[in-house]
C-alpha cells in the first residue's frame, strides 16, 4: 500500500463533492490500485483545516451543515499553503479546485507553483490557472519532473485529454470539434423542440443547469476556455484566450434553428481546433454550427458533451457523455490523481 | 533520444501495415516523444529477417513486391526468436501480430513467453493467446514488471481499454455494452434498408468488408473474443470464452430487422458484460437486441464500432469510430508502444 498526502483547495461544490467521493472510495481504491490518499489539508482564503494524523473526516469541518472554524482544534487560521506543504514535507498530490479567475489566475495560479515548489504533484479543476499560466505551469513541471493532471479543467468526466494524448498517442491530429458546454446544448436542443431562446435559458436556469448569471456559458466563453487548454495540451502550443474567436448562442432565433432541424441538421455550438490557413498554426473557434445527422455529434443533446478527433492513421474518434455534475469533477480529479500513482498504465496488463 | 528495439512476428497485413506505420511515421514520433524505434527483426516460422545495424527497411525483406528470402543476407532461415533476442539483449519490444488460433493461442503465446524470458515488452495485436493465456500473460508481465499492450486485439483504433483502464480510473464499471464487430454492423445496417441477409452479406463480402468465410463475424465470435478480453482486462477476471453465451446475425430476417427500424429501434449485434444474477461476477454475452434511439450506440452505423461504459460516479461514456483497417490496428500497436515508453503520461503537462 502507497501512502499518498492530499491537500485541498477551495472550499466549494467541487471541493466539497471531492471529499466526499475520496471518503465514499477509499477502501475501493485502496482494494484496486493499492492507493491510500490521505486527506491532510483544506486550504481556504483564511486559514487551513489540517489534520495531526490521519485523514480529515468531514466532522473535523463542520458541524450542524455548517463550516466549523471557531474553537475548532483542526482549523489552523491564517496558516497558508506554503508553510503548510513545508510542514507536511515533499511528497503529496494538491488537488486544485478554487474559483476560476480568467484574468489573472488568481488563487489557483500561486498555489500551484507554491506545491511545486514543495514538490507537489498537482491535479486541477480550476482553469484560470490553464488559461494564464499554461505555458509556466508546464514547463516548471517538466523541469522538477511532477506530474500536472487537468482532466477536471477539460469537460471534466469527459475524458477528452486522456482520448486526445493517450488513445491518439503517435496519430496526427488534423482537427477537434467538442461540444463542451452543457449549458448551451442543453438550450440548443430545447430550441430545436420550439422553445424560445428565452424560455429555453429560463428552464435551464429552473433546473439548476444554467447559472443566475449565465453569460460565461450562452456567450460561449466556457467552450472558448476548455477548447484553449485542450489545444495547448495536445498540440504543446501557447494560445491565449484572445485566439479563439467567440461567438455565443445568446439571442439565436429559434425559428432558425427549427428550421435547421426540418432539413434534417442541427445546430450546435462547436468548439474547433483547425489547422490555420496560413503559418503552420491552429485556428481556434466557437461559434453556433449547423452539422448533418451523419456527424459524430449530431445526437449529442441536453446537457451531454462530445468531442471528436480527426486523425490521419486512426479515422473519427468520438467520446460522448460524462457526467456534468460537481461529482462528475471530483471523479475526473480523482482519475488524473489515480493514474499519476498506479503502478502501470494500459492497455497493459496490470 | 530514447532508441528501442523492436522485433515483428507474423508477415501478414497487420504485420506490413505496421511495417509501412512505422516507417512513415519514424520522424514525427522522434520529434514528438523523443523516441526512435528501430525495427531489428521479423520472425516468421521458418527463419527471421535480422539487421545487423540500423533499422530493417522494406527493400531488406522484398523485390518486386514479393517476400524476398532466398539469397537475401538479411534472412537468417531457421533462426529463431529466442536466439534473435539473446543475440539482440535484454531491452525491446515484441510485436505480435500472428495470425489467431483460438484453441492453442498458438504461435503467439510461446512468442509472447519467449519476449518476456528476455524481458522484452510486448504489444499485441493478435487475439488468440489473449483468449487462451491471459491470466498466464498477465501474471509473468507482473512479476518480470513488463509491460504488455493488447489495444490491437481489442477493437484496434478503437480506445475501448484506454477508456476503461485509464480514462475511468477510479469509477465503478456497472456494465459495458459494444458493438465491436464493424462487419456485422454493416450487414445489420444494410438490412435494416431493406437488403436481405444474403444480400447484404454478399454485398459486404465483394467490399472486402466480410471475409470469404463470414462465420467467424457473422456468429459473434469476433464479438465474443472482444468483449471477453476487454472484460478480464478491466475486472481482473479469468473468463474463458465458453463463459461468452454467443448468438450471431446470420440467418436474420430483413422484416424483422426493418420492423424494428419502423419503431424508430434499431437492431445491433450487442456484446456485453453485466452483472451476473448470483454470485457477484459478471454474465457475458454476445446477440442481436433491439435499442432504442437514446441509446449511445443506436447512431453507430456501418462498419463503425463503439463501446459504452455505465459507471457509478462518471456516468455514461461512450466511444465511437476508429478505423476497422490493418493500418488502424497497426496505429493502435504503435500508440500502445509510444504509451509503454514515453516519460509522462496525460491529463499531464509534458
Amino acid at each position: 500500500m502507497k501512502s499518498i498526502q492530499i491537500a485541498l483547495t477551495g472550499f466549494g461544490y467541487v471541493s466539497r463533492a471531492f471529499f466526499t467521493l475520496l471518503k465514499d472510495k477509499s477502501s475501493e481504491i485502496q482494494k484496486k490500485y493499492g492507493l491510500k490518499f490521505e486527506l491532510k489539508l483544506i486550504v481556504k482564503s483564511d486559514g487551513c483545516f489540517k489534520s495531526p494524523y490521519g485523514s480529515l473526516e468531514i466532522r473535523h469541518v463542520s458541524k450542524n451543515g455548517q463550516t466549523w472554524t471557531d474553537g475548532n482544534p483542526f482549523w489552523k487560521k491564517e496558516l497558508n499553503l506554503a508553510d503548510a506543504l513545508n510542514d507536511l514535507g515533499q511528497d503529496g498530490c494538491l488537488v486544485e479546485c478554487t474559483p476560476s479567475n480568467y484574468e489573472t489566475g488568481q488563487p489557483a495560479l500561486d498555489y500551484i507553483k507554491t506545491a511545486f515548489d514543495s514538490n507537489w504533484n498537482v491535479v486541477a479543476a480550476s482553469k484560470g490557472a490553464l488559461v494564464v499560466g499554461f505555458k509556466e505551469i508546464r514547463e516548471t513541471a517538466r523541469e522538477k519532473n511532477l506530474n500536472f493532471g487537468f482532466s477536471g479543467a477539460t469537460a471534466a468526466a469527459l475524458p477528452t485529454l486522456d482520448v486526445g494524448m493517450i488513445s491518439l498517442a503517435g496519430t496526427r491530429i488534423e482537427s477537434i470539434q467538442g461540444i463542451l458546454n452543457g449549458t448551451t446544448n442543453y438550450i440548443l436542443t430545447r430550441m430545436s423542440e420550439g422553445l424560445s431562446y428565452a424560455e429555453a435559458l429560463k428552464e435551464a436556469q429552473n433546473r439548476g443547469i444554467a447559472e443566475p448569471d449565465p453569460a460565461f456559458d450562452v456567450e460561449g466563453r466556457d467552450a472558448a476556455v476548455k477548447i484553449l487548454i485542450i489545444t495547448n495540451a495536445i498540440f504543446g502550443t501557447d494560445y491565449c484566450l484572445s485566439d479563439v474567436q467567440v461567438q455565443g448562442i445568446s439571442g439565436l432565433d429559434t425559428n432558425y434553428v427549427c428550421e435547421v432541424k426540418a432539413e434534417g441538421k442541427a445546430v450546435k455550438l462547436l468548439a474547433t481546433a483547425a489547422p490555420a490557413r496560413t503559418g503552420g498554426g491552429w485556428k481556434l473557434g466557437v461559434k453556433p454550427s449547423i452539422i448533418d445527422s451523419s456527424h459524430p455529434l449530431y445526437h449529442v443533446n441536453g446537457t451531454e458533451k462530445g468531442i471528436t478527433f480527426l486523425t490521419d492513421s486512426m479515422g473519427l474518434i468520438t467520446v460522448t457523455g460524462g457526467r456534468s455534475t460537481p461529482r462528475g469533477t471530483a471523479a475526473a480529479l480523482l482519475k488524473d490523481m489515480i493514474n499519476i500513482y498506479r503502478n502501470r498504465l494500459t492497455g497493459m496488463a496490470y
